[in-house]
């Protein structure tokens, strides 16, 4: 543990050893010079994905308190371009589960949120409006509506972690997008970008906060510096030893990134995104 | 106020009034049945753009503790596909406010934090070890890249309002994409998604909630349902209603979203973004 760490402060009163933990668990052995403290900020560091839920159903109303949170999130100019379809019905959950490939979670828990960039709703204002949405066909848009959805879906999961809920992103979902928006009934124009799990942790499956790249490695200053790039043996070093208390394969972060990258194939299906949303009615001019 | 918001408990006990009011101020008048609170909850309906700002500088170690936020947000299989860069200088803060259509808070609060969809890193690993990439080309590897840069980009924005900053997104730096990369020398497979300007609020400048659409509009059960937009009737009011207390100019959110999409000139220069992108490195395959 660093002194810059011991040095952390809540409402600059006394260190607090809890930052030092968690602030720790993040960066492995690279911890940064964080200097502030407080309930929001120890639930964001100590997030972790939760593969292993109870299938015991949300509260009512729970639901709707992390839609809240979503709507909450900033929205560029206002349009709020995305919708969110809540999926208990355990068909389509046992659907969505067979285009993720095979992720069981998806099964166990009570519900996935499906997080939609939506232009469609758009597109009706539109035409019930009698005027043409020449801008929806752009790249640009698609990336608005995408942008827009990921905000609502980040302040649903810290919600959510705030209940004591678990969750965990579903990006294999784009394994099928077409797929997805045939059983979701999604209207042209609309696109599930990702999955959002949500449920009651399984207490005996355990769970740990994974090390990231250090921050001297991600922050730049003023302008881009590759050589910060120096900071990434660290980093696989600090991978390996976490894989090794997780009893996973030994691979380091380095190894990790262009295993996923390196082919078509690594890209399990993925490839022909830009084709499909195309076919979706989202064509990226 | 409804029934249904007087019935929101804090852990299972006493009604929060505080709850009511920043539901009915997200809402408008079509308040959702939520059930939770707490103090994250609390903070993230909270949430407002803060556009006023004063010229004082963040404290030591706050850019490392929004980072760390941001650090600790989920990303694709790990792979840490983002970067940001923190602008704090003056001549590099008044070239981005250009890009950004003149954004005066860009000049007046202490930093912008340019949030980088990075595949170059992944691109340097390989290089180190012989590896060709042929994975980063792809319209799926670009969304998860830009998906991990607004993840990121989210907490922190939610770790600055935690500590009493404000915040907004200036989206408008994707007007030149180009001219953001050479200002902050962005290497190849290297796009500035959004920036995040942050501050302490210009307590003589007020700020509101804005509301948002109802959501019955946005969160759909099982499948999605277009006749949800029933609801934007209301929203339309809401919105004409809060824009004279705001003192802005008669515009409802139907005419909004249709203003904002209806023709290239409206996408402020956006529409050539594909072609931009596979000039950086990024063909969107």
């Amino acid at each position: 543990m660093s002194e810059q760490i011991a040095a952390v402060r809540h409402g600059g009163t006394a260190p607090r050893p809890e930052a030092e933990i968690a602030v720790a668990r993040r960066y492995g052995t690279a911890e940064p010079a964080i200097a502030e403290w407080n309930d929001t900020i120890a639930l964001l560091l100590a997030h972790r994905s939760v593969r292993g839920y109870l299938t015991r159903p949300l509260a009512p109303g729970v639901i709707e308190t992390l839609v809240a949170a979503a709507s909450s999130a900033p929205t560029s100019s206002n349009v709020q371009a995305w919708s969110v379809v809540a999926v208990t019905d355990p068909a389509k959950r046992a659907r969505l589960a067979q285009i993720a490939g095979g992720q069981k979670h998806i099964l166990d828990a009570p519900v996935i949120l499906v997080w939609v960039a939506d232009l469609s709703r758009a597109a009706r204002v539109a035409q019930r409006q009698g005027t043409e949405l020449v801008g929806i066909d752009y790249t640009d848009t698609f990336l608005v509506a995408s942008i827009d959805a990921v905000l609502a879906a980040q302040n649903a999961l810290v919600a959510a972690e705030s209940l004591g809920l678990g969750a965990v992103y579903i990006g294999a979902l784009r394994n099928d997008p077409a797929g997805v928006a045939e059983l979701l009934s999604l209207p042209p124009h609309a696109f599930a970008v990702v999955g959002l799990v949500v449920g009651h942790p399984d207490p005996a499956v355990a769970t740990a906060v994974k090390p990231r790249l250090p921050q001297e490695v991600v922050l730049h200053r003023e302008s881009y510096d590759p050589s910060r790039d120096a900071g990434i043996a660290r980093h696989d070093a600090d991978t390996l030893a976490f894989r090794e208390t997780q009893r996973l394969p030994a691979q380091s972060w380095s190894e990790l990134v262009t295993g996923r990258l390196r082919s078509i194939a690594s890209l399990n299906g993925r490839h022909v995104l830009r084709d499909t949303l195309a076919r979706l009615g989202l064509p990226l001019k």
